[in-house]
């Protein structure tokens, strides 16, 4: 039963399995100092140009590390109150820098440099947690997707206020390509100073890098990466999977593709009375209200989550593999569920 | 060129890389709540008894949610001068638990009860650090295992003195194949609240794993685990490795093999004139002294570490696909490198 | 020049330096083993019946030390968009303990348990923060006052569900003078778990505490005490205004001045067109909007700070030493100041 | 009953109660923006030179400031085994900071370059703590007091290799009144880059101070020191008394007359049979070793603490306001004692 639950249900991509496979020869040196390794840094570098990059396990450990870089205890990290590091991680970027989240409310998952200049009052006030790093997804946790000038427009507003900007990018294949830009386009070229990059939302078995582009970041990257249990000692396995994400445009391909199921599904959807798509679908998520009595028996056959549990909105999110097959099915009985509704 | 320099070196063992490409199948729910995790969370009941199971990414990880769940930040934890929590993780525990490591100077990596004794004078008393773990490895980083005598004794004090003892297993199967006793009968049964428990140092591609025993440090685990940054979204991947591990005793037929070889190596290298083994070769480990002019010609065609650099003490791990004839040719050019220094 | 900028600028209670005065005697035992000590102790023991306390320097202080008996990291503690612990300490709470705070808006400087409620969703949850202390401030940083009720509901709402209330008592003198109870009515009667008792903001020189009612949050405190630096070694000069503060209701005689003082003040000021107080002066601070016109001149002549810089709302407060005359000159001046205005 | 316990035990200088009092005018500016607390930095200035003061109110605080100013959560720091912040201050200052301390046998309570050197061998290797910080306490928990050429030595040495020292002066006074030369040529002219300056033990009722005289420490730590808890609201209380001290050679007065007691005790108990002064009396503290059974009997009379439960080696502390009676009190009591040992 292929599900609409998460795109961390999904399986690897074979030709990140066989990268596996092909990795496993012989001895090679530990932490990071080998071949494949190398390769992967090469590839990250020839895509986004000047990049100090640094794997990790998953994308909390993504955005640890990349916060040890960016904020200190005293400062304060900004997001949306939908932010993956606010709501889905325990706390974890909390308890590891000692800094203070502030999320913000948002209408589509997104800031805006409006939103954030109210909070810039507490700078060089000692009672005040100091702003220091704007964090934001790409693409959001609500589906959406910054455009380039939305992304521009953080970047240069935080420079202006001695800020950074970080960048969830748990997702941002997804992102890029629903944007049609290439990956530097669309983060360093912005402004960008610091990102974490997933892949296992996208193909991958396991494995996310953080890519850090501002110098001043890269400084004690090393340790943070590794204080934060994050480095690991056959990294080969882990970059051999960046390293076939990252040639032939597979990253591309992958994210395309799910977008493309996302389309399908929120296009279909709308036609059937009585669901509402909810949000735009600019990546691979979709967002809807259905008729509340077909929710229970919707999910007795596909797997997904309510995400707002006071509007009952939904959300389907697809994958890489994502079959039009499985789409259509899942049209299918949700518009029977529904009619079935009408018929009592 | 296959490597003496860490077992950490090593590639994956066959079985358990076709065991990640059978657990590619399709979707599976994410974080755990999938069938493959519940089998590899059985197969660690059966061989334990009644056991909680985390699953971890590394080391490093294993080791922080589990002295996360043994101790708060105003307790000590107690551990030789050598113990990889605190010698080789860029003080990773210290910053996630808040306490502060006591490492004690130990002539063979073991710690016993007489050496620990005397730190508990600081019980009651605000102004120090309150002793509550006792953190052992087995095997030791100097390569020697514990009796299940020395364990019992230690489990024993830290139980008398409301105290705890985790076991940094990342190297368990090699001690418990050398002891030739059960995983059970060498840790729970010996009184060990909470292990580490290693598998990228035995075949895994990734993948350690937290057990919990005593039933106090089970309460918070699960949150720990998440804030640490360890819980994996598509943990089937790690668990299937577990699952292939634990089955067929592949865990202790590896272990074995990388015992051995360290026997024969030691074996072999003790025959050669120049050079002394300085240690008991417990398990995977060989420890040597050899003419100081001879390391850096042989270190341009194996890799190893120097482990003291004040008495040039060298360091050989053995790992489950360390071959004989690579045993017999790091001699044979050990040997030959001796002989030419006689000559000069 | 005296101020209504804050209770925090006024200076010692002739009473309170008195028995600084008095307790330097000879040597005492330090850290709080000393007579002095024991007879603070008895004295809180006697307002408020069975009480751990705990001596503290300031408030940020007691708040952390509090906040690290009731919360471990991987919780949450919720409170207002004003709470001081939030906005005013720099991140100190959420730096010590590794939790996060979930700061909730509020029209009056109160939280309700409907206000609360939907946050439990996450209990459980392993993705989140798991929300456990309710943290109130009593009065509120709005001037406001908490009924008894209003505490009562909270905290049994707090225990239904597993969780702690820790009330942040800097002004608890105000607030229980306001609401004509005794100390221990106005808090552990009605539930509350552990409390910062307040005394820098009301005559003491130096000086807060934790009073620790709920027998769980006992078990560590010292520990928490101690390694959040805030245990004295020459404790009995701390507790010793204790003493004084609460023998013949010391307390209370200066709360209730300065809570006549801000009734009087904001009598005065709203017979003057032009000014609304904005909320109801329940203790010991006054909220206003005037002119905007007069802000900066009258700012020239007496200290005060702008609450909100998008409404221009002001705060005045007084303290102890507060006297009618300061009250009236500065009713005089601000009438004097808009009518200048007018004159424009 | 005067005792030998600690310098702590000791009570307010009446020149710094009466200090204290004089500052009780009228409301002031909070938070250090007061005339009071401009006067005792300019004091500071004029004795120390260029630099950053933050007052703080114990001495557990004023390292924990000082330490987050200085290192980061991978950087380690280097002191002696019996350092206050290793030993008496419950691991606040790693717990604050998330750093390891890596505390070293030390025959003297002192650190020299080279026992220091062996752990720079960390440096640049990922895995390890980094050592940042050297931390030395003048004078030592053993009595001594480093010469200005072993400051300078650890200095120098620190700079080479990319560190700082911190000096923890709780009771710098002692030192530098035993060296005989002025503050500023005994800390910041060594080369000290931070360090903490001990007021309670000095006849403060209450306050220290961390010094800052490396600019490259100063950046953040006003952040640090509102984080840690340690800026007080009504600091011009604090600052009055280290105006007092600082004025009129106060602090040298008290810390001479203390040293001069240690010299006088150690002095006459050296004449008693039986008994043994057994460390250099360089400040104010006398360490002993006497006939086990006079121990018990001694502290009926007088505190004072078994230094080394091991040898029973005992301390005794003088400090401003012990009297050449007391001493003499002491010193027949103990020769009584003895003398009745002896009789049995």
């Amino acid at each position: 039963m292929k599900a609409f639950a998460s795109d961390n249900y999904s399986g690897i991509h074979p030709e990140i399995l066989e990268a596996i496979s092909d990795a496993n020869l012989s001895h090679a040196v530990s932490y990071g100092d080998d071949a494949i390794t190398a390769r992967a840094n090469a590839l990250f570098e020839h895509l986004f140009g000047p990049v100090k990059t640094l794997y990790t396990f998953n994308g909390t450990g993504a955005n640890v590390v990349a916060l040890k870089c960016a904020a200190l205890p005293f400062q304060s990290v900004i997001c949306t109150q939908f932010a993956h590091i606010h709501v889905d991680e325990c706390g974890a970027p909390v308890q590891a820098v000692g800094c203070t989240l502030l999320p913000l409310p948002s209408p589509d998952g997104k800031l805006t440099p409006a939103m954030v200049q109210p909070l810039l009052s507490a700078k060089g006030n000692v009672h005040h947690n100091q702003p220091k790093v704007i964090s934001i997804s790409q693409s959001t946790e609500l589906g959406t997707v910054y455009t380039l000038d939305e992304v521009r427009a953080l970047c240069d507003f935080a420079h202006a206020n001695d800020m950074y900007v970080h960048l969830d990018g748990a997702r941002i294949a997804n992102a890029v390509a629903a944007l049609g830009t290439g990956l530097k386009e669309a983060t360093v070229d912005c402004g960008v100073d610091i990102m974490s990059f997933g892949g296992t939302k996208n193909g991958l078995m396991i494995g996310e890098a953080v890519l850090i582009f501002n110098n001043e970041l890269k400084q004690h990257a090393d340790y943070y990466h590794k204080q934060s249990a994050q480095l690991f000692s056959k990294n080969r396995f882990i970059a051999a999977q960046f390293v076939a994400l990252l040639s032939n445009d597979l990253w591309k391909r992958m994210a395309l593709h799910a977008n493309a199921m996302a389309q399908l599904l929120a296009s279909e959807v709308s036609k059937i009375e009585g669901v509402t798509v909810t949000r735009p679908t600019d990546a691979n998520g979709v967002f809807a209200i259905i008729p509340p009595e077909a929710i229970e028996p919707l999910q007795k056959q596909f797997r997904f989550y309510v995400w707002d549990e006071s509007t009952l909105e939904l959300r389907w999110m697809c994958s890489f593999d994502t079959t039009e097959e499985e789409v259509y099915g899942f049209v299918a009985v949700l518009k029977q569920l529904i009619a079935g509704l009408g018929n009592v």
